[in-house]
């Protein structure tokens, strides 16, 4: 098991990364608490997907000698709104929820999101603690704080940040992971090592079928690396005023992506992945990585692939991408590869130059799925 | 003009009480701003109510050079839910808004709390200015970073703390204030002299005549004495873990009277005074008052009726005060005032107390309206 710290001027805590976290779950929460002069509270709440539960149930219920309330929230981003908050919220006042009451958020990034926000609006805040059971969820979204729901007019525009008190993310819950999902979270991995993660880079070079074999040491060393870049980053720019932007490399197309085909067609560490492409094609033309840099790092991308085909218009993507919430004002912001691990943020990208970077990428998602295939299978091999 | 200065561990501003300053709106808070090392946004939201906005809004937009978008809410509790917080909130992403933006919330307490919850909720958090226009707003729900809304099961379930940049309690605002609302805020007055300011509850008791008819100078002086009173305790205790519970003083029933009469029939400060009078006749019988203590504290609330009568089973108040999110785990919580100027939390309240308090209320509430008006009449004349 690997433990990486965060700390934030709000908060303080530490994720466990490693596996039989889920079988020992109350005895670590009571930890926690115990050192916050707290104990563990009558009413406990756990908000999972039906999916996840029907797989995990008596494994985790069989850790708590208290069993805690179950609330479900139905897989798909298209739950992921301020109608199931308001359901949710209204289910723990009438199960006798109180301040001291604590969520446990167990599932996937949707369900880390909506029930932090549950949590972080419920009596104006209460605890809660992150379980997890994604890759994409155990590496990016539930380290940092940021929690929320969509709107019909974007991805994440209500939320809050709001710090769980321990997150445990526990490798066993991957076993049932479909690959696609595994390989859709490991953009995220991949994204880690380019912004500031050589040794993580190198090392998913390398390690490529492993990883993607799902073998224990491999894994866990990658899911360790990619949250300590990110609690790393978060500890030193909790509120994305400055450094934590960085984390956005590949996510203004990538979340434009999601947003034009309705988040259903692709997963979101997919559109991330179709996002960095663009990204390093921005990058070469602006000379922030060379001709040899820029082949490496798309090199690691099709490693990881292949990634669904796509066919757009890229106007409607830059048009799309207007409308992210990273446009502040009426500066256009952009997230730029430096070199091999690391990256900067320019504030001057012109829409002709993100058009020009959306035809790249979409003259790729068109034309280039089979040799991606083809590359990933010879990673396999 | 006064100035009140809050400093809690996760804010710090200053709250404004005087008259002009919706003349000035635009400079000051642009000096603000600019004391953060920040302008003053593009997109600006006020939030009103139809009411407020018809009778303030030339002379607010003509301070303004950058004319604000206005959200409307209209007023009544019932629309202190989350559907009208999803409205706003989509209405702003419509409007163009971001992370810079900047939400003026101008109205009484329920566009304080709604749009409190909206700038705290709008894309993880926008800065907010507060202008409240009742009494009952500006001395208390605009104090402390409180925010939120009602769900069906309960008042004030879904909220967050959100500290505004700075409010402005303009108090040519009350003047269109009808005289029931000014009397029912003035209750918070009330407690406020009663739990923590001696000086201001003398004040209160000799010059009743001349702030009922609403000397400006007098009621500058109860306005401000009481805005410090609560900023001191918010100061203190921003989170509610102990001394800023004082302030519930008269709420335990006040709420549960107000959640039985489904918020219509009457005023939050109403529910509160009566609310007070159970809380010193428990206080009296569990010797925290003395005899005469509730005499003279009494007559203080009499001097502020008349408060409306109450035909309700004590039973039932009983009940709902137990739905009460003050009520942490198993613990009855209840505020009771100590002698003249000071209050304490005591946590073993019974049942048994709590209904017979209860009843010594309703029994007045049914019994004593008309001597109640006497008194006050006398206290004009």
């Amino acid at each position: 098991m690997q433990i990486v710290k965060v700390q934030t001027p709000s908060a303080q805590y530490q994720i466990f990364a490693g596996t039989g976290l889920i079988d020992t779950l109350e005895a670590r929460m009571t930890r926690i608490l115990a050192a916050l002069g707290r104990k563990l509270p009558k009413r406990l709440f756990i908000l999972t997907s039906p999916e996840i539960w029907d797989l995990w149930s008596k494994r985790i219920l069989s850790s708590f000698t208290n069993t805690p309330t179950i609330l479900l929230l139905p897989a798909g981003e298209r739950h992921k709104n301020l109608r199931s908050v308001e359901k949710l919220l209204r289910e723990m006042a009438k199960a006798g929820g109180d301040r001291s009451s604590i969520l446990i958020a167990f599932g996937g990034g949707i369900v880390g999101d909506v029930g932090g926000f549950v949590a972080s609006s419920f009596m104006r805040g209460i605890d809660f603690f992150q379980v997890p059971s994604t890759f994409l969820s155990q590496v990016d979204s539930s380290v940092g704080g940021k929690v929320g729901v969509n709107l019909p007019e974007g991805k994440n525009l209500v939320g809050a940040f709001h710090h769980p008190l321990a997150v445990f993310a526990d490798m066993e819950l991957l076993n049932t992971l479909p690959d696609r999902e595994l390989r859709a979270g490991l953009f995220e991995s991949v994204k880690a090592g380019m912004i500031r993660d050589r040794a993580l880079l190198r090392f998913m070079e390398e390690n490529s079928a492993r990883i993607l074999g799902r073998d224990t040491a491999s894994l866990e060393k990658v899911i360790a690396a990619s949250i300590r870049m990110k609690a790393d980053v978060v500890s030193k720019d909790e509120r994305e005023n400055g450094l934590r932007m960085i984390l956005n490399l590949g996510h203004t197309l990538g979340h434009a992506i999601e947003s034009v085909t309705g988040y259903r067609k692709l997963l979101h560490g997919e559109a991330v992945g179709w996002g960095i492409i663009a990204a390093l094609h921005l990058g070469r033309k602006r000379r922030t990585i060379s001709e040899a840099q820029f082949d490496r790092l798309m090199g690691l991308v099709y490693l990881y692939g292949p990634l669904p085909a796509l066919k757009l218009n890229p106007q409607r993507l830059v048009d799309a991408s207007a409308k992210d919430k990273k446009h502040r004002g009426d500066v256009r912001r952009f997230i730029l590869p430096v070199g091999i691990g690391d990256a900067t943020v320019v504030e001057d990208v012109t829409t002709d130059e993100l058009l020009e970077a959306a035809r790249y990428m979409l003259a790729l998602a068109k034309a280039l799925p089979e040799q991606v295939e083809v590359k990933v299978l010879a990673a396999h091999g």
